[in-house]
């Protein structure tokens, strides 16, 4: 994973800060597993588990708390 | 879920805010589990269990954060 | 659950914005489950369990970042 | 619990702010289970759990971020 | 623990900051179960408990960030 | 542990700032256990647990909060 996946912070618009906040979400858990065969098997298991689906949601809140800082809100 | 549902962060009091941070939460939760199907059957499940319920409180409550900064707390 | 409840996040003193953090975790509640019975048929159990009334104190302390940033810390 | 425990977020010292960040997680779970014989019964359970343990520290060092940006650091 | 502790946020370093919000996690810890010998027998448990030592990470993840804010983030 | 591993929260590129997050939360680990042959046998374990991975991705999600604030966010 030593590519560049994570350039900048700035995005045009909240919605595609949103995006990017859930990409930093996924990397987070793929840094701690990185065999891409094991997390498609754990997939379908957490995607019908309500508690990780909400703890989920909490990961990408976090990431988008800090990416909308970066982008001062998108104020204008 | 290409369509635009974050436009902005701003909005005009508190609760619409308030409403805004759990659009926000579901949309967390959808993006990891996108089948609306599977979605319904859970709610149920979690909307009777008390930790569901108060963790989802609190990605409300982290989204809120955002937002409310976003807005200046709506000082005036 | 359209009327309004949160009209602002200024409050007079530090404690009713504790009191105010309390109302907006409970809402984050209220959303996700709207049935008042099924809520009142929750509470003895999660009020007599350790990690459910440590859970519900930090969804307080979430909201009441927001509300004490919102107020300025209620500093003079 | 009408009566007045939060009065101010000043404290002196980030000792004294810790403290009151103590002070904080427990009146937060005081209001969800108001009845202390209730919590002196769950309290020898929970203070053996480590699990809770930890936890009661995240709500403690969640409550004193709040508290330090109340006393600007205590920086001179 | 009437003895100063936390007499300063401040520190030279960022790892002399991380150190202390360490200490910082084990005192929330502690005023919540303050008897050493239970601590002794609960750590060989959540030690070898990965779901424990993630959560431990976070506390100290908390704590980080409101001793790096107070430093100024040891921006020159 | 006394080695010099934090002596900045200064990266180049936010992608740096995230690889320094995940060192804080793995660090943050090890202040708790420092033995590392019981965290490579508890590794396989929690790196397929959904939970777990979830969890992690947290904990780096608050730590890059601190180091993005710090970076000024890599704004130009």
């Amino acid at each position: 994973m030593s590519d560049l996946w994570l350039a900048s912070l700035i995005t045009d618009t909240p919605q595609a800060g949103f995006d990017l906040a859930i990409t930093m979400s996924r990397k987070g858990v793929r840094y701690t597993q990185p065999d891409v065969e094991v997390l498609k098997k754990l997939r379908p298991v957490y995607a019908e588990d309500a508690d990780a689906l909400i703890a989920s949601s909490q990961v990408i809140a976090i990431n988008f708390q800090t990416i909308a800082a970066a982008n001062n809100y998108w104020r204008k």
